[in-house]
């Protein structure tokens, strides 16, 4: 602890206080820090507080803060011989797949293919015995089918220990500082994905602070003023943001955050664990991709990680003086959220659906509505047009399973260009109860698995129904008995027909269309598109009943069977969304669309105005609108 | 000239070859230059452009640039030299108050009681044979009763010589550098004015620049953060600005330009002239009052005056490299105007009505409205309810005539709380005619009468009738017989009754409010309110029917009459403001509507749209609007 000055008397001192007069001795205390948004309790006896898990409770109550118990880092053994310990005092039936540590929170996570056997399934997953045994805060995980991702997570925030433990602090400095402020003023500047779907990105900017929604890059786009969001005419300097928060990990939504990093960024991010994995995923990969055409490189991508603070659902978080954050379900891909900023003292709250599904998917749970006050609603319209009427789930289903009956049965080809995150992972799991009769194989292209491998190991992101199934089965609940492949050749393989999940979903590039020029000659054949397609892109084209296509430079004819389902998409159908403001209606003041191509987003705010008779409107990108 | 190299060709050399091929010998042309939006041709013989305006007219429409016509400084006679030529040369007759000079335009203005004497009544008022003469470019101009204002003017431009000379220069360049971007893109940001009255001030950013619309300084604000436009939450940088434009010169259109200049903005503003010379009244005069509190000095106001070029009604004026200026008469008060402005290659027009009154008045025009293409039109709605239905001028005038008449015959004063600029003249006029056949004084405080000299300096700004007569007349019309006073005691006058324009006008402090204490007591006395009243003002609480009114925390009783008259307001009533969208309506595409209390704005703004069908907003400050 600092020294006490009758002049240095600041907000933070007050909480230590507080916290200190509340601990008995036997607590183990030796040091109170900022962790981010969290105060850190760091202490030699750590079993001792948590246990006592009323004592921290009622200190919560009291700080109105969020506080996790720590262990001291003396008392912590040596990484290698903790994870020996853990290794011995663990039983063999557990299928423990790894342990990996990070140094900065003093947590030791071990992956088990039977986490149940090792701890009760709860929040945290803590193992207190084990935590006794090493003096490291030991987490339970399930273990997904592969840890590659997660591995390399570790190994990035491994190597940035010195650099992280500094930002913590610092980005507590900042939450907790006295406010400069008396005035509660909010607004909200569209920096992309408003009339657009592509680069969704706004700046909220408050009394006190200035807070990004979302980072997202339209890689589909034209030109470069087309595709990044509009910081340039908004004059904002990377450097001014104090926050950003993620709703999900796709990189309309994260794309251009290490180009953030990249010119000058160095505050906090926050966004759920999956959304963390997945999106660092995702950038890498159009980094690869992208050559020396990308925005960025890995080492902003990086940068990125080590500045992620993330976050699970329902829990109130100080991000600035002035604004609280709560994640919550938005349905729409794994650790996707919607977004609630309660902004000054219970002035304003705004909630920003992100990409949402109102709707029952197999992989996950509905979009979280019941929020305690809204007051403004950015709302997402992907599908906000009279026209998006989706066919019922169960239809979807029963067209698929027939549409490939039909074609395999004929010796034919079915390509399903998904996605890697999100409806692939749902169709992996109606196949995998489908196929079970089917005479063909699944090929799933590799980065699509790598994606699913993070579904498997956040079990407490799915479904209620899907994550109790992962959690008990020790084989993959997204077809274990598929063929994991990377572009394969369909007439070097074996001659069983063969239906293939493969990116990219618009058909811009990527495996599927590699596969896509396999199949398009042969009527027996079958594309089906089952996900969105943007404006121009090829997908979009071939949806609207082109049956010639140019994909990079070249032309395919297609001869093959094109059909298109769409029940399985990821985002509410204009019903979905309807009823979903419909359900928060009493509370809202005033709602804004957004992500929706500039016919949807008006067909949508219309039809809110007009039923439920809420101000609304359809900004574009560059304005500005006043929240309070 | 600078010498050429093939490695630096830009458009500035382009346009120099083109005047220098259409210039034969006899033009003794010695160089040409930047002079801020314009190119001058430096010439040892003047005249001969002078007097061959084709030749100039034909190299305007070759380059689209303004050309001004300026004397070689080696041909220019030493200033005292040239002033005794200038009065040898002039007929005693013509009432000669003045010669002033510009050496960085290289002009002599010649102050003269009978301008028409001198020279052909035109816009340049030149006289070409005192320029052979002296060497010095000579303009004719009415002298006013009090020059006092404007010889501060030309003292302070000829203090900063040196500094306008690089000025000058400096913005030619960055007005005709080369395009940055391809793209055409405009946003409007909110930053005072809206949904309000008092600190009138938006930026418009472009692709390749950011233009600052007004900077009014709300001097009846409760706070600072209401007081002066929202710099602060848009986040720009005083220095990041590119142009300012003034509609006219009252401090809530202007009173904030100072501190711009204070806190690092060194580029131009554009305003007509008597703009410049009423609002640095102003502005000194606000210095002066406010003592420690003021937000800047008269330095700064200097700096205003020096980085001011002003501009005549209807000229195109280049401002940036995709944005065009043309001010046009806003029939509010002397110089005020309504601001054209065309951005990008003819892709979007924006005017700005500035504060306008669209109905005629004795002393100006009516507002224009002949706009060649407006597709988004901001329009003030000081008077935009439904009940700021204003009765007619004649009405006003009888109404103002009888009580006036009642109030002196039966041995009271009347006192007019007026703005220093604007209404004041209007009534200066009507007293003028009206007063000849009353028993009674008329004081004029001094600010007042210093104001109207402008008026008579800049009598092309007049309505045509008035103009002609300043024009005439050797003697004011604004009101020659009344006396000029400084916050006169009434007691130690003359018995006589009294008639008294003083300031402010919304007995916020100032001469009024001294008035009010001595005549308050009397129920023969009357005070009359013709002017608007801001929110929360004495002015207006007495005006919305309080008979007890605490002016700087003393306590005044009205014993006095007190009566509105409503039909002399420099604002458009809702009538007038609806009958100028109507004329431009088939031009229109959005309109936005400012200046005006909140409910004013929002039925201003739903009447045209629901008797025009026009797309109409009333955004309030802190928002921003994408035009194109």
């Amino acid at each position: 602890m600092q020294r006490k000055s009758p002049y240095q008397e600041s907000a933070s001192q007050n909480i230590m206080a507080v916290i200190l007069q509340s601990l008995p001795q036997e607590s183990g205390l030796t040091k109170i820090e900022y962790e981010g948004p969290r105060i850190a309790l760091y202490s030699k006896n750590p079993s001792y507080l948590m246990q006592n898990s009323q004592l921290v409770s009622n200190m919560v109550n009291t700080i109105k803060k969020r506080i996790v118990i720590r262990t001291d880092e003396s008392i912590r053994k040596p990484q290698d011989e903790s994870a020996k310990i853990i290794s011995e005092n663990i039983p063999k039936e557990a299928g423990v797949a790894g342990t990996l540590f990070d140094a900065v929170l003093g947590e030791a996570v071990v992956f088990a293919k039977k986490p149940w056997m090792l701890a009760q399934v709860g929040e945290d997953f803590d193992n207190i015995e084990l935590a006794e045994k090493t003096g490291w805060k030991v987490r339970i995980r399930k273990a997904p089918q592969n840890m590659g991702l997660i591995e390399a997570l570790y190994r990035t925030l491994g190597e940035a220990v010195g650099e992280r433990t500094k930002f913590y602090r610092e980005v507590g400095d900042k939450i907790f500082r006295d406010k400069l402020s008396e005035s509660a003023e909010a607004s909200l500047m569209t920096l992309g994905g408003f009339a657009e779907v592509g680069r969704s990105c706004m700046l909220l900017t408050t009394s006190e602070s200035k807070v990004l929604l979302d980072c997202g890059l339209n890689i589909y786009a034209k030109d470069s003023l087309a595709a990044m969001p509009r910081f340039d005419a908004a004059g904002i300097g990377m450097e001014e943001i104090d926050a950003v928060v993620l709703s999900h990990a796709h990189m309309d939504h994260t794309g251009f955050l290490p180009a953030l990093f990249k010119y000058g960024y160095s505050g906090p991010v926050y966004c759920t664990e999956p959304t963390l994995l997945l999106m660092s995923m995702l950038q890498r990969d159009y980094v690869r991709r992208s050559g020396n055409a990308a925005l960025y490189s890995e080492k902003d991508i990086d940068s990125a990680v080590i500045h992620t603070i993330t976050l699970t659902h329902g829990i109130v978080t100080d991000i600035s003086p002035d604004v609280k954050l709560v994640l919550s379900n938005s349905g729409h891909i794994l650790g996707s959220t919607s977004v609630h900023l309660h902004i000054g003292n219970g002035d304003h709250n705004l909630v920003y659906t992100g990409d949402m599904k109102f709707g029952r998917t197999l992989a996950l749970e509905n979009a979280s509505w019941n929020f305690p006050r809204v007051e403004t609603m950015i709302i997402e319209s992907t599908y906000g047009g009279k026209e998006d009427i989706m066919c019922p789930r169960e239809e979807a289903e029963a067209r698929l399973a027939s549409a490939i009956s039909k074609t395999v049965s004929a010796g034919g080809h079915v390509l399903l260009p998904v996605p890697v995150i999100g409806i692939s992972q749902e169709i992996l799991l109606v196949l995998d109860r489908f196929m079970k009769g089917v005479q063909a194989r699944v090929l799933v292209e590799k980065s699509i698995s790598e994606a699913t491998a993070v579904y498997e190991a956040y079990p407490e992101f799915l479904s209620k129904e899907v994550r109790q199934r992962v959690l008990e089965s020790e084989t993959s609940q997204f077809g274990s008995q598929f063929s994991i492949v990377e572009s394969e050749s369909l007439k070097n393989g074996s001659s069983e027909p063969a239906v293939i999940l493969a990116p990219s979903s618009m058909l811009i590039g990527g495996p599927s269309v590699g596969y896509l020029k396999q199949i398009a000659g042969d009527p027996h054949n079958r594309l089906i598109m089952l996900s969105y397609q943007a404006v121009d892109t090829p997908g979009r084209i071939i949806q609207d009943g082109a049956r010639q296509v140019t994909i990079k430079g070249e032309m395919i004819n297609l001869q093959c069977q094109v059909e298109r389902i769409d029940g399985f998409g990821s985002h509410s159908d204009y019903n979905q969304a309807m009823e979903y403001v419909k359900r928060l209606r009493p509370k809202l003041r005033r709602v804004l669309v957004n992500h929706g191509e500039r016919q949807k987003a008006q067909n949508l705010a219309s039809s809110i105005n007009k039923f439920f008779k809420i101000q609304t409107q359809h900004p574009l990108v560059q304005e500005a609108i006043k929240l309070l």
